[in-house]
């Protein structure tokens, strides 16, 4: 059905150019749509109007950007938005005592998905951004969710990280394994300096049904301009979680 | 390309897919699919199959839920989504003072399409959700962002209003169209009951560029449970709506 000479159907191809957008590029001509999604010109030219009848993208001056049509759908009724709903709530009640940053993550792939977060007026930026993601090595959510990872997935992505040879901010593979048995043990993580300099990140785990843990809740707290006290923030944080666990339990979500 | 006997293409058709989920139901099997979207079975069931495969849905059990990567990808870049998260903090200052339910909703064709909502923890369920619409003439964000459509736009509107017969909660549609002009005069709305008893709503609007409205910034009371001052609540919301001008504005968002 609808296969190109290449034999990828419309839908991957309409993937791609939605792909192709990202919170940095949230604005793109078809020109450059055909690019970053390496389709022919004609093709992009042709689905982009095609989508853009539908609302999937809207046009802005000569260019695109993600349609207010296809948000919707996509948001009115996606699981990951129905969590984000439920536990902004609990997020403002953490914030309200520690300020700055909360976000919400969960496992995505290999990576921390961004669900919700919450930031003080004025805090400084921090680079992630809801529907944004953190490799999971380097963040306080992404250690409390690799460190309840199955352990078989958990071993499978340290030794991917091994075999790559990549820098991990912990030191070695061996030095991020301990710290993952640490945040099991203390359950939670505690993570300085590795997206952002003068930011920590702290986090904890949120359970669901079975007491899997479906989220991690963090702060990220910028040292330059509060003191940090990883022990009563990790307080504020699972009383904010407990409350997520609780009307997950309500609602029978996750 | 890729159209069906009926001419319909593969786009529309993935796009009524997606618009068989609703809030209220966010788990479909293929067969409730191709009922709500007037798709033969088969081409629902394939299709669905398909768009599960790029992650635009998600397999749960022998159903369907709209998937992580779609909304993902419809969330990241846009500008819906943009100006609800410039707007978040503003709103988070407003529910501070006002409790309750605090919401931000934009026009979208003859509607207000919920943007962002923030809800006290506890407070009693209201009927509009983020993505979710709204009637123009029944909500007091709807009134703001009819008041200050364009002249020709807002005449079309009450004509058609006037056309179907259809009763408004303002009586007559001449009613209407005199609250209408009260709205722009004193720069806010107030709706009592109209969509929920007990509840009042109030808005005031949002500018962007060239001080056209964008978005219209509310309050939902219960009144079983809180007061309302109108007059205090207003100047709240106008505080608030101020905020996220200024951040547009920095942000040269709307």
């Amino acid at each position: 059905m609808a296969n190109s000479a290449s034999g990828d159907s419309l839908i991957e191809r309409a993937d791609r150019i939605l792909a192709s957008f990202s919170a940095a590029t949230s604005r793109l001509t078809a020109a450059q749509i055909a690019q970053r999604a390496g389709l022919p010109s004609s093709t992009a030219h042709r689905l982009c109007a095609e989508m853009a009848q539908r609302g999937w993208l809207d046009r802005e001056g000569n260019a695109y950007v993600v349609g207010t049509r296809l948000w919707e759908l996509a948001t009115r009724s996606a699981p990951d938005s129905s969590l984000a709903v439920l536990a902004t709530p609990f997020m403002q009640d953490a914030q309200a005592a520690l300020g700055q940053h909360i976000q919400l993550g969960r496992i995505e792939g290999n990576e921390v998905l961004i669900l919700q977060r919450l930031s003080e007026r004025g805090a400084r930026e921090i680079s992630s951004t809801v529907a944004g993601r953190l490799p999971l090595h380097v963040s306080a959510a992404g250690l409390v969710l690799l460190a309840w990872l199955p352990d078989d997935d958990r071993t499978a992505y340290l030794a991917a990280l091994r075999d790559t040879g990549q820098a991990v901010p912990q030191g070695s593979v061996r030095t991020l394994a301990a710290v993952l048995s640490s945040v099991r043990a203390t359950g939670h993580a505690v993570q300085t300096g590795n997206l952002e300099p003068d930011r920590t990140g702290i986090a904890v785990p949120v359970r669901g049904a079975r007491a899997t843990v479906v989220a991690a809740l963090g702060a990220v707290i910028d040292r330059a301009a509060a003191a940090v006290d990883p022990a009563a923030t990790v307080q504020v944080l699972r009383a904010a979680a407990h409350g997520i666990e609780r009307t997950l339990k309500e609602h029978r979500v996750a």
